[in-house]
């Protein structure tokens, strides 16, 4: 039983509809007691991958509808109900949405258009589970296009855009997923999407390792068939190595999650772009001339302070890493100390990682007006709880903007409650998650068509030089000149460059 | 009858409640017939100042009331009922929002601060036109402090936030203006800002010169009590240098649109900001990679150059101002002409001020997903009109976004129907407002004690020194060494210091 | 006599060999008197134009012939002795360092090509007072090329390189020069190209004002047949207005000096690099990390600060004019007091134009091992005279570059004795130069082609839009669009974007 | 006998005055033979650190002496002749030298401050064989400082500043060393250092493995004393690892030549600043406008990049490596094939590590007066043999540069006939020296001090964190916040934070 690697899953304390195998999984499964109903769901989008989240948020559900999906009757103009999604009339604007997201995902529209000979997933039976986004439905739709069959559902019961699930389930993706899931719902989800008569899965493209974990509690027996497994977050890729560490993995795993492409995407390049979007949404803050200190300067707050600096801010950087320092130094940065610095300072962004950054003792020294956000890998950098005293008055100005408010009158702005700025109030490109569905896709390619052998029972990295089983006819991409085409002749190599728009 | 230099003024249908002064008056107002009703308005923005418009895009106001303020009877909490808004209750939404404001507009706080004990404008009748914003309720609630008395009214029908309305009123400053007025109410206003008992103005601040326009026709016996007109807008400054031409300008005016600081930060460096936040909430495109092609390189394109570049566009500029290339050049952007890169281009963005700097041909050649906007003067740099033809079709995938689809499937995706990307698209930070206000508030501020004789009836720019009739007391503001104290002991060196916070 | 607008002139106290016209001549030319011989000579690099000066730094005239070369016999290989040089000899050295110097003067190469038909020079006799360089050179054979005779001296009796001259007598332009002459041999040259039988000048080049001075002293018949003077330098360009002011001017002058091209080089774009040059040649100093205080935040102080940003110092400005101030500020410098950064610094820079930026006082405060130096106007800026006193010690360490030693140890590392590090320790480029060159060889073809009437006895800038009188052909040039055609067929453009190298 | 690992070092063809311990080394020492004299000598820079050469180029030895400092008797001012360099009387000039070095070198002199009285070094006898420089010295004196005593000997035949030899020399520092030795005189110079009566070394510092070869096979029984080895070199390391891998190596070595800091700085910080100041002293060349490519986006090649995109070139980069090629894009530069773009440039700048990467067909294919240089690791990156052919003629126009010039007579600018750029042409800042330098004194500071058996018979980095064996004492640098305390509390931290000034 491989239930130890999972133990750091919220679950639920009542699952109505589930039957689980035996009692120990139900054990597990009722360690972390919630209370019952909607509100209470506390399943963090810290879980599964974070790319595709907010981009969500710009999507309102305008519908009224009450009626749970789970009890309606919808069919497609196909004819097929085997689907549940919020209401299958929205097909139509969301196959715009997913239109608008192909435009900026090119790497995998070239994909397609290369592989539509070869089908190189033909009799790939993948059973997913992320973010139904119009960014998911270009690389599902992808994959169909290569020649898979998919069954679809969400890793988060908040994320779903119902129009772009609606706009799959009509073209014939069985896609379980709508916005605003109960926990229950959730889990029924991806149940359908596993337990299907007459279809077994022989991939998974798992996004938080939660469908991952209900194959392993509910139908091991899947693991038979299984070739291999796609992950893309933090916490699954976490888990599958707990498994492999406890001899428990029995399919070849493909970390995604830890490949150099996105590594670079989701700190430098994407935190350039979104602590200025993030912090402009939200206060409107005029860049140039400002006195801006970042607590921080691996990744994130390198690029952080790039994007601050070309705008005309007067960046300083607090690090307590010397190698980090002497980057911040040697890119003309003033190196300080966060104490030293705090009164005179306009805006202060943290990007640590590590707790308590900004200790209450420094926000009372603030001057007024300042404007404090996280940019970092917690929700603890900055020292909110002990804002939440007596003597302070807190004050929602605007969606995800609080005034801190000090009995002199003094005021401090904090955004999203201390959580992530660029998660909570800045969207995340389709470029960039165009980059890591392909790799996504790339992997779910290299594990479906591996000779038996090469993958064992482990958690890899997706292989700088992929083998040529596949896309390995006529790339004659050479950037530098022929005598490397050799190297470049290789799907991996090809589709970041397709992401690039070398062509 | 200074009347000939208003000709430029779009004038109304009928005007049911005000008397003009004679036939004349009468036959200019009714030379451009518009269609009676409230959509038939065609109040342009690009007449008053621009700056304030687009930050108040960001309130809705969510009243079903749809009572006309005309016909309400409000009295605010000291019993004064001299005021026309849309819902006093507003006032203290509207009082948190100044509050805001307030935090970046520090020149404006230290001028309050600094005159308190001196009261430059104690006997200051000012009537004021401009948009009413928070921004502006700062400068107004300053204006009072610094001892005037105010009466105020909207510069346009469209851009006043009532809630900042209503906390003017609450707060005793006459204000006649709500959002969506029309245009009997919008000249009603006007009138009932002029025209009450007991008091007459002896200061103009105006933006767009309506106000002006209707001191002169209605009532131009007052221009005898009064000692200046501070203007704001390209349009007012232009029309009072015709007054002054045609010998007709009867006091001194200040033209506050033409300093260099008005300039500067309306240009480059807001520009370099509102280019990316513009892009970024129309399109959630990434900038890293993209490859852009700025048409123009004056000032606005200076900005939009510097802000990509930094964000890692790979930038080419088009310019045929050889001094303008040269220094494009110099900064390190390829100089091309657009049909030669069009068709790699990834955005295209116009900054010229010339017509049809896009052309149909142009857009043909375009790749699918090329966005297109302009930061330029004008609506017509990108040839829209070519674009509404019957062989393309045009979808608005969100406000302000339109696809325009070619036949064969590709998709050009157009900002803002061509008008200004950063008006339309983007707000402008209250720092540059604070910027024009500061200004504004030195302009009264030396016309209302300037010696007589001083300034004749003519049109002036701000003296970059002011004379020491105010505030001239223990400045003692010295950036680089002492030497040079008596340069900077002077109110407007002092608050453009302010405003950079050198304090 | 317009000798009035000349008081400013070094003079000499004994001419030999030269006659004056009249007495009223030989007392201004003696006004100020100096000490015989050679060392005595005070001729400043300041009157003449400085850019080109300090790149012949880098040629060292190895020979140890002391013969005067007035006293030398000399023959070129055609048979010409129609020129006084240093020696003959050097001409094929010469020419290499010419030929090196087109490759980066294209627009000079282009103008070449274009007029080789047309001979827009042709019946034109140019005398010409200049630097004598292999970029100069270049500009003399392109004059040729177009037609016209020229005879050459230098205006700077140390800046000719002898290897130069003699390479440009080689090919048969009459040269009058050699490094290091004496005041006599200055005149003596000038008189020598420009008093010559059966030749009269009726263009004049000048650089300085000294050829013009001594036309005006000497041969003011001269005059009659000249169609215009070109000049290059501030002092040049002050005399000439002058004389216009004095109503002495008797031909048209051309002010190249002040070109839009020639300020932007000069300050802003040269600047941006020498500073770069100049610390690293001098120190060897590393630039990442280093804090730098730059006085001054004009066109020379924004290059200095770009640069030195760019490559990581971390730079703050000191600045008293508020705009300026504005602009640094908003550029994402910190603006501060000399006094309150001083201790800190290692390196400070000034460019303010003013004396005494950096006093006794601060040099004091600085840190061990602060480097000082100045990219301004004046030699003034730091007060250097205050460091010449008992108590401190002065070190040559290296070439312009001195240790000041405090009594307790400390050293202040000054360079070029705090004179312009820009024209001391770097060099021009030759491109910088080239684009001066083209102007003045297009300003010389428009007053030499501009039909009679066009331009009186005044000073004038070089219109934007030249003429059609030359070079009018073909050129097709739009770097826009096809509409722009005609704005770009004009030689001035032309020329530009050759320097731009466009084609 | 370890001299398997040695098969590397270029030898000698004879060498009189050493015996060999046995045939077999004789035999391997002649296995490279060389021509006798010293224009034969073929030790190459790159066998040793290349850190501190270059900037000794910018000394002459303006001596005419040519007596060998061997048959000289000489006697330093307190009486002691245990040295040997070209003349003691120079160490006055030496001894300014090493001043101006220290004041770029706080971290060492810090560490001198900090551990006087502790004397972390006292008991240690050190052996040294690095080049001989000014900052050496300081390093040199540093150990001194910290109770070493050391004797000294260059590892390059032509390194040494012998004014900074004769200083060292003259305050009882045993030197053996002078510019221009002979191969024998090389290796005479190593075994007097060695073999001194009455004292044997206890630790090694070595920079290329010259000296440690020499141990290995003079004087074996050294290393039963010999605490460590800390090499600097790429090749030393090497050589020590291959020792380690055969089982040969008897002591601890360290390897500083891979440290972070060193790596970084070599790459990117330095070649961001001596790309510009190589081709500045080679070519003046003005970056502004120019049209650059970098051929390579590595450390070397971003650090190419920053700098000239900074100063206004307009710059593309060949990679063939898709992760740099997305970051290259991502930053902003257009990614091309060499061969497209050949024509166009300006500037040509190899940092690749591969061979052939400008061939002779893309040299013909270049405009004239195209620079061509290269920043990387070898000496092949341009195909600079292809161009000695007889159809080119090569011109050497200044020291390293040549022009290659085509029939047609289009020339070809080389810089340092292709080798590194950086070595030839530019200088290395002492600041860069200054962190090997400290991290140098540290690893002898930490394997000096280690407790028995910490560090076995192997090949080590420096710990990030220290032993407390030293310096550990008061230590109070904390530069983000108290809480990390402990984590500041170690000397490595310490010196570096002081190398970067932030005290």
């Amino acid at each position: 039983m491989p239930s130890a690697a999972f133990t750091a899953v919220p679950t639920l304390k009542s699952v109505k509809k589930i039957q689980f195998a035996n009692t120990e999984d139900k054990q597990e499964f009722t360690k972390y007691p919630t209370k019952a109903g909607r509100r209470s769901l506390s399943r963090s989008i810290s879980q599964s991958s974070t790319d595709s989240y907010s981009s969500a948020a710009s999507y309102t559900d305008s519908s009224d509808d009450e009626t749970s999906p789970r009890d309606k009757a919808q069919v497609n103009t196909h004819g097929s109900s085997d689907f549940c999604v919020k209401n299958i009339k929205q097909a139509e604007f969301g196959r715009r949405e997913i239109e608008i997201a192909e435009q900026d995902m090119s790497a995998l529209i070239s994909l397609r258009k290369r592989a539509q000979g070869e089908k190189p997933l033909a009799g790939a039976k993948i059973v997913g589970c992320t973010h139904i986004t119009a960014q998911t439905a270009v690389l599902i739709e992808t994959l169909v296009a290569l020649g898979a069959q998919c069954r679809w559902t969400a890793c988060n019961i908040y994320s779903t855009q119902n129009e772009v699930a609606a706009a799959l389930a009509e073209t014939g993706v069985p896609v379980f997923a709508w916005k605003g899931e109960s926990e229950d719902d959730f889990w029924w989800c991806i149940d359908r999407c596993v337990n299907t008569e007459g279809w077994q899965a022989n991939m998974i493209l798992d996004d938080g390792g939660d469908l991952t974990h209900w194959v392993y509690k509910k139908y091991p027996s899947v693991f038979k068939k299984v070739r291999g497994i796609v992950e893309e977050s933090v916490t699954g890729v976490h888990r599958l190595y707990q498994l492999s560490k406890a001899g428990k993995l029995c399919v070849p795993a493909m970390n995604v999650n830890d490949s150099v492409t996105k590594q670079k995407f989701d700190n430098l390049y994407c935190c350039r772009e979104s602590i200025l979007d993030g912090l402009k949404r939200t206060t409107d803050i005029m860049f140039g001339g400002k006195q801006v200190v970042v607590c921080g300067y691996g990744e994130v707050g390198k690029g952080c302070c790039t994007a601050l600096k070309a705008l005309g801010a007067i960046v300083c950087i607090t690090e307590i890493d010397p190698i980090c320092a002497l980057q911040a130094c040697m890119d003309g940065f003033r190196v300080v100390k966060l104490s030293e610095v705090i009164r005179q300072m306009d805006v202060v962004i943290t990007c640590t990682g590590n707790k308590n950054v900004v200790t209450r003792e420094q926000l009372d020294r603030m001057k007024n007006g300042c404007i404090v956000c996280n940019m970092g890998h917690s929700n603890t950098e900055i020292d909110v709880a002990s804002l939440r005293s007596p003597e302070l008055t807190w004050e929602r100005v605007r969606s995800q903007v609080d005034h801190i408010i000090w009995p002199d009158g003094k005021r401090v702005v904090l955004l999203a409650e201390g959580r992530l700025l660029n998660l909570s109030c800045s969207t995340v490109p389709t470029f960039v998650l165009s980059i890591t569905a392909t790799t996504q896709a790339l992997a779910l390619i290299e594990l479906f068509n591996a000779p038996e052998g090469r993958y064992k029972q482990d958690v890899y990295l997706l292989p700088k030089k992929m083998g040529k089983s596949c896309l390995h006819r006529n790339c004659s991409l050479t950037l530098n000149d022929d005598k490397n085409e050799q190297f470049m002749k290789i799907p991996f190599m090809f589709c970041l460059s397709m992401a690039l728009r070398f062509y």
